[in-house]
């Protein structure tokens, strides 16, 4: 006789007890009822529960994120927010059902003109790539998921007087600068609300999440 | 004066820096000397060491996953080597650059008949998705990084007598099924090679980077 393997196949009940799971174990003592959401979605997107004691945001942070989500569903002109990520995995793992008419996700990376701009400047591909978003940072969303090199070429930019983002979601991940530029970004964030994991941990999958977060809050995707 | 980051900036000595780290700082004793890189690989993906101890492989998964490749690579045929995907976002994170001619992710998740498919069966879209790579998946690569209801239901029909792909890398994360799906696939493989990570972490960036030591080893991707 065949084996039977036993396990949840609605969708629906399948995101339910994932975060009622997650409020079981999970200490978000420390954060705001307005983070809330969006901790349980990044723990959600990982699998562990401990990365709550390593989330750090700026007071509001998830307020201007939704309202610069708000301002662009609320218009019924042609306004539009980009999401700038530092790779094709993070606008995939962005649930574009949930993006208002005019949200949607941007990545530089694979810009022809990436490559010969980071030679010029010496850096990663990635950085290099963020240099494409400066002319609408203004008041954009950063989903930053996997490199850390664009996120310290962000803040210097930001530094020496680039537009400023409504909204830092940063999620570098890794052994070289992922620690180093999350630490920076919560120090020093220039005034720009943020949103990160310090530490190596992170990822694409935890700055979609921190995406979703926004435009979802804990609503279901149905798949 | 403005504040200066510090920071590796080049590509190669990122790459080389972070594999070096996790050679230092990793047990990986436990793994055969082809399965280390790719074992490197998981860990350079998601920022931890440890979870080195909780990979399992069937003997020989790794050059099973290589060879299915290299018979693709070596042919002058249009012989092809679909690399099954349960997500988007697993196929984006394997890089293009490293596929021979013939070898190239597919993702059935967003076919359109795939919603139905699931009423049907009762089960989520990630599940029912995996019926459309029945017809292709013999000697295919399964890359899962997401959804546990994709590998439950490749092995309940695998289990029936479905086609048996050259490997299967199974890393879905989360609460609810994602644990267990591995742990079936890891005590019943049915013959079948395969990866897997044992517990809730896992993730499309683990899926991706398994997909990416089998082409690429602990070469770069120049980025």
């Amino acid at each position: 006789t065949p084996h039977v393997y036993e396990y949840e196949r609605d969708p629906a009940a399948i995101y339910r007890q994932s975060f009622a799971t997650i409020e079981a174990e999970a200490d978000l003592s420390a954060l705001s009822e307005a983070a809330r959401p969006l901790a349980i979605r990044l723990i959600h997107a990982c699998g562990m529960v401990d990365v709550a004691a390593d989330i750090r945001l700026s007071s509001g942070a998830v307020e201007a994120g939704r309202a610069a989500v708000g301002r662009v569903a609320g218009t019924a002109s042609d306004q539009t927010l980009p999401i700038f990520c530092d790779s094709e995995m993070v606008a995939r793992g962005i649930i574009a059902r949930a993006l208002p008419a005019g949200v949607s996700p941007v990545v530089t990376l694979n810009d022809p003109s990436v490559p010969d701009l980071a030679k010029r400047l010496g850096t990663t591909r990635s950085a290099a790539a963020t240099e494409l978003w400066r002319a609408r940072l203004e008041g954009s969303i950063v989903a930053i998921g996997n490199a850390p090199t664009a996120l310290f070429h962000l803040l210097e930019g930001i530094e020496r007087g680039w537009p400023r983002p409504a909204l830092i979601l940063g999620f570098p991940v890794g052994f070289v600068g992922a620690a180093e530029s999350k630490q920076a970004l919560a120090e020093r964030p220039h005034g720009v609300p943020f949103v990160t994991l310090l530490g190596r941990r992170g990822g694409s999958a935890m700055a979609a999440a921190a995406v979703n977060a926004l435009t979802l809050g804990l609503g279901g995707d149905g798949t």
